[in-house]
């Protein structure tokens, strides 16, 4: 709560822009609780923050769990904040309880999870994990011209470290990431732990589908192109490919433009946005092939044309299967209720799986909200994986109590 | 082609709103012409011009012709200019033919049709009608706040005339207004004249359809409340609805806004507009109640929640018998492939004929295509319609040649 009354808002939730001066107070904020924790803090060259409590043995690759604590403009208190809160509640009751691991424990807090500020979203994590380079990330600009590098500049958080694993940054042991489901599934399930056994694949369209104007009361029925009316089917067929795959298909239309969106004009042109998801690459080429044939079906050369171009291609992520099963036990031996859920959404989790074995932890947000000022999670869940959290963390790290 | 040089756009179309400089400058230019046919012009408390012919009996009551000349923000060349230069080419031409109409013969130039700058629309032609009052008209104001009263005053068209039937103004004995179709209808029959027997009657809706926003990913589709795929049904509801009731019935969704229409979210909320249009005003009755009906049938408490709104209610006209038989049996008798058509858009006689017996005559336009830059029509379907307009004109008005 006192992390998320920096940028708080006045309907309980955050607004914490990824590299504001909010950003800033936040990492400071975090970084001193990591320092009084007794952990060494790094910053890399992309701003990311890693806090080490030292090891037995410090030949040995570090166990890491972190998150990200920049929000959307009208976020909540526990997206990506929770991650990083639970890890260091690890760290601290490692501390009460004289524990001494092998590994060491790294806490990682990662830059610009969200995006909203400066794309590409998940950029910390992303130039750790070698999705893009880091001249890429530090040139991206927000919407006043200010470049990420700047913006790091002034935040006083462009530090020396080196950022990507290619360049020579540590690739842990293990990295786990606790995370609000942002979803309903485990809510719906009855479930406090989500053992995450993959990320879902994402390919993203824009479509325009062009008919022509005309007056809505002059022209019959029987002679209109209506760009809305031939629309529909497509965006109904969306929802069809996704549920004809379930259950990790997904299909949303979530934007449309209708034009000229006159009341009394028949619509000559509709531009809208696909979303399809899977967890599995082939099905989602599979649902990628179903969406060309329904926008084919509707393309008629000089009555009705439809352009569909892919934005997005983002493979699926499967997390380390060695890892999920510890999850999974751990969960288990808490007698905590679990199921086995897919990440529908993007995380730094996705991009530290492509240079270290990953998994994740998921506790339920109520009523599945998130991206939301009135997002909220009890607690008990939140304690729940904390408590998962710190279970693999020992067993992953291996540990002893330290001798009095 | 003159009168289209004043507020002609670079596209070939014509850009001159309701009472600016540039629809004074039309109407000076039309008075002028008008003044050289011989005609006295006044001008009413509403700014409708009207130019008069005598007649050999001034006791009747005039014939009258007429549209207007403000058009749309990119508009074209024909809607309404051509009724009122039609109506002029037939007093140029009784003069060359020195044709005496016992009848006095009017040429009406109605004030802001469009509606563009101020609503409502058919301005000139609703106050003569008694469709709302002449305060009410004056009272309306642009975006700027400048209203209808002092646009008036600033180009000179503030006249003295009375404007309303009620008010004193002249009802006319009969009034034929010439004008583009506007839609499909004609030239997809290869007709040159159409016959206009009534005007549709139009009821328009809001529509809001509310479920839940939530995030594309992490929410299965059996958990969703996606409202724009739930407002699919309703939108094709009004398609069918229209096709239900062929040949007159019209069903169109012209604008739709999805919230908060971002692309990875399930849209929580859809607003749009429905038109729905019928000759008959039972089966229009018929149409709103199937459109209640399935916006029902949508309506799930908490769930998706649908809330329908009429805003808009205009009964259907029928233009008089006796004046639609005298278009018909002139285009006939000029050998003229004609066809009865009703007119799906409003148009001045839908209001004079509140207080006159009127009838229209359509002539084709290309492609259908009006309010557009490139609405176009060909010389030989507006001489046609021209020559059906002086003959119904002579026939309703009673002539003889003048002796010399």
């Amino acid at each position: 709560m006192e992390l998320a009354s920096i940028g708080g808002t006045a309907r309980g939730g955050v607004c914490r822009l990824a590299l504001t001066d909010l950003d800033r107070r936040a990492r400071d904020l975090v970084r001193c609780w990591l320092e009084q924790a007794g952990c060494a803090v790094r910053v890399d060259a992309i701003g990311n923050l890693f806090a080490r409590r030292v090891g037995l043995d410090s030949s040995l690759p570090a166990v890491a769990t972190g998150s990200h604590i920049d929000s959307q403009p009208t976020g909540g208190k526990f997206d990506g904040a929770y991650g990083v809160l639970a890890g260091l509640e690890v760290i601290r009751t490692l501390n009460d309880y004289r524990i001494e691991t092998r590994a060491p424990v790294e806490l990682c807090v990662w830059t610009n999870e969200e995006g909203s500020r400066f794309v590409p979203v998940m950029m910390g994590s992303g130039v750790y994990g070698g999705a893009f380079t880091l001249d890429h990330a530090l040139s991206a600009s927000d919407h006043d011209g200010v470049t990420v590098r700047q913006a790091l500049n002034a935040i006083g958080y462009a530090g020396q470290a080196p950022a990507a694993v290619c360049d020579g940054a540590e690739a842990f042991g293990a990295y786990f990431e606790a995370h609000i489901e942002q979803g309903p599934v485990l809510e719906a399930a009855g479930a406090v732990i989500g053992v995450v056994t993959a990320a879902l694949g994402q390919r993203w369209y824009d479509v325009t589908v062009t008919g022509q104007e005309a007056h809505a009361g002059p022209t019959p029925m029987e002679l209109r192109r209506d760009a809305l009316q031939a629309t529909l089917r497509l965006v109904q067929a969306v929802d069809r490919i996704a549920r004809e795959e379930a259950p990790h298909g997904r299909g949303t239309v979530g934007c449309m433009n209708v034009f000229p969106n006159s009341r009394n004009t028949i619509p000559g042109r509709v531009a809208f946005s696909v979303d399809l998801r899977h967890v599995d690459d082939a099905k989602l080429a599979r649902m990628d092939e179903a969406l060309h044939i329904a926008a084919g079906l509707l393309h008629h050369p000089g009555s009705i044309e439809v352009d569909l171009q892919e934005v997005v291609n983002f493979p699926a992520t499967s997390f380390d299967a060695s890892l999920v099963e510890r999850v999974r036990r751990a969960a288990q031996a808490q007698n905590l209720a679990n199921i086995d859920v897919v990440s529908g959404a993007g995380h730094d989790a996705v991009y530290t799986a492509r240079v270290s074995p990953t998994a994740m932890i998921f506790v339920p947000c109520k009523g599945g909200i998130s991206h939301n000022e009135i997002e909220d999670a009890s607690p008990g869940d939140l304690e729940a994986g904390a408590q998962v959290l710190m279970q693999v963390v020992l067993e992953t790290a291996g540990w002893q109590l330290r001798a009095r």
